[in-house]
């Protein structure tokens, strides 16, 4: 079929609303931005997404995975090791994720002075 | 001062995690996105972010506005009127966020079939 349907993400029925949800997170934001870096293993993707806990890293790895973001490699070696990395689906999200966290660093001065004027006239 | 901190998001402490927290969430996504129209009312923003509840939308445009993104406008008027726009700093942040929806309107039939073979194989 090559006429797309229209997607909308503003209509909450549409599929796309779900997958806006899944990717406009904290959490998932991070871990994109942190696997754009390469393949990590669990231990130190948890390290590098500071005050991220291992049940909320676990879930939301788990989401990613199912969205097709991201690969989970399993290799049976002992001690079992397990990897992830970004899906070439998944690295194309790594530029506007990155992005977000980019304004974020960016913009944090002038959004620290917005919150003391607006906390300031209240 | 022209030296600027090394603001990162992947470090919990840093207020610009907490920046990316308010900015890397769906309601915040679907509310700069219509607001990037121009100014709306309070129920044509309701109306246009499909699903919010106004609760949820009291909440996020009260957050936005606070970290100077939003604009409230209330008119003395007989009913008033309250009217909210982008500031210039919340302008900045509509690309970005647009890129969001827009990379989940363009890529959903991917995530779709790529969550049909996660779940048939488990």
């Amino acid at each position: 079929m090559s006429q797309q349907p229209d997607w909308n993400v503003l209509m909450r029925t549409c599929p796309s609303r779900l997958s806006l949800t899944h990717i406009a997170n904290k959490w998932t934001a991070l871990i994109v931005i942190v696997l754009g870096d390469g393949k990590h293993r669990f231990g130190d993707l948890r390290a590098a997404v500071d005050g991220i806990s291992g049940k909320v890293l676990t879930e939301t790895l788990r989401v990613l995975e199912r969205d097709g973001l991201v690969k989970r490699h399993a290799y049976a070696e002992i001690p079992p090791r397990v990897e992830y990395e970004l899906t070439p689906l998944g690295q194309t999200l790594h530029g506007p994720l990155r992005a977000l966290g980019t304004w974020a660093e960016n913009h944090i001065e002038e959004v620290l002075v917005a919150r003391d004027e607006f906390d300031t006239r209240r």
